[in-house]
């Protein structure tokens, strides 16, 4: 199928997401939605990111799309469901395969999950692991100050050594041997994260799985791209594109990033 | 007049300049919008601020205000003139009395400003400052992680502490004597921001400043409320009041806070 694959998240922390499709998928055409008049979804209420969610859904599917990508963790664990049942068309957040991936690489049955505020007060993680493996327990913490420490581009320096020790400290004794980076920023923070949980401990990011299942339903569906010219990468986002544009390099590397403000809902 | 004064602020930091408020003019009627549905503005384009700087005021209009608060030092930053423009009731914004405070302040004739990175963007500060004194040096920088660590809790800690030094180690050599607290969660920074830029200079907490102008204006116009019965205090919120009414406390101590949710421009 020609149509796009359509990916939307809060703001550019999709940008992992979107990375890890155009390696396992080069041929695949993409419009991506960074809905940054709202950006960050992790302090809303479950009410409204469900609404963001919905609207930013029902502006990709005016672009037509032939699936949908819910490419941020706050809004796949709380609205995945709601989207899925409104919207008749594949769905795919970034929770269930990250999820997956732990319980597979678990040996202690031990796993870390660490996020947002809502992703975490959601406990959407606990209950898509403990329904793969049951006796598994969970830990998990809320960092919220892991997304505007990538943004401020603070990766890897002091400050971010010293508020990973504060967030995960306790996973030390914990006895996890997985932990899943459970939002789309965290990847920029996979070296401080790593140091800090220590040797021997698998990072899940979410943004590869998540690749592998799109390219499994596309295959499985056999909806993939019939074509073998270029893939066509169109972005779009909610406020000016300025600071999206700025700070996607962070993202996607030397990936070029023109994006194009839209309305969406309200906004 | 008994009509209430209209404040709003793009989430919670506001209830600063609401608490100097309720103290400079304990019998004033007060409606408080945060527009927590879209907070933080510190990071959206100056159009978008505008945008929602509109949408608040027209809120609060509906409420029957009799004058408006710009309580939040990116909206005044950017949308002020506009809105005043728009709108013709008297408008107060936040940054015109920290920086005729600070003007007075100095001796040494440099200033410093620190802000989101929006009102930093913009200039505004060191516009106003200039108006008020050619001669005077305006040093600024925008803080980006204040506004999480604030939310945090994290306000004296040693994360604090690396980060303040980081954003505010270069104003201890610039010679300023007197330091501009540009966004109202910065008043919970305070004894960090201190301590870090050194002894011997003048911390100007826009709050204070911005209730002595209402009064004033108030006064000027006979606009006092008669009664001597306590003032009503209103708060709304565009996402569910949840986190407002939890995180509010840290911003106005014991004063009660429970807020009603509403819906403002499209959001």
């Amino acid at each position: 199928m020609e149509k796009a694959i359509g990916i939307f998240d809060s703001g550019i922390g999709g940008l992992t997401v979107l990375k890890a499709l155009a390696a396992a998928l080069p041929l695949e055409n993409t419009i991506y939605l960074g809905d940054t008049a709202r950006v960050p979804y992790g302090i809303r209420s479950p009410e409204t990111v469900t609404r963001y969610s919905f609207e930013n859904t029902q502006f990709l599917l005016s672009q037509e799309i032939k699936m949908l990508v819910v490419a941020c963790n706050t809004a796949s664990a709380i609205s995945l469901e709601a989207v899925k049942k409104e919207f008749p068309l594949p769905v795919i957040g970034v929770l269930e395969p990250g999820a997956r991936a732990a319980v597979a690489a678990t040996r202690t049955r031990r796993i870390g999950v660490i996020g947002t505020e809502a992703t975490i007060g959601s406990g959407a993680y606990e209950k898509a692991i403990t329904r793969l493996g049951s006796d598994i327990q969970v830990f998990s913490a809320a960092c919220p100050l892991f997304v505007p420490l990538a943004e401020e581009g603070w990766t890897g320096n002091d400050v971010a050594e010293l508020v990973a020790e504060r967030y995960l400290a306790s996973f030390r004794a914990s006895g996890i041997d997985t932990l899943v980076l459970g939002c789309t920023h965290y990847p920029l923070l996979k070296g401080v994260i790593g140091k800090t949980v220590g040797p021997g401990i698998t990072l899940i990011d979410s943004a590869t799985e998540t690749a592998k299942e799109v390219a499994a339903v596309l295959e499985k569906l056999k909806w993939q791209r019939p074509g073998t010219g270029a893939a066509e990468r169109k972005f779009f986002v909610t406020d000016t594109p300025a600071r999206f544009e700025k700070l996607g390099t962070l993202f996607l590397g030397d990936m070029r990033l023109s994006a194009e403000q839209v309305k969406v809902g309200g906004v």
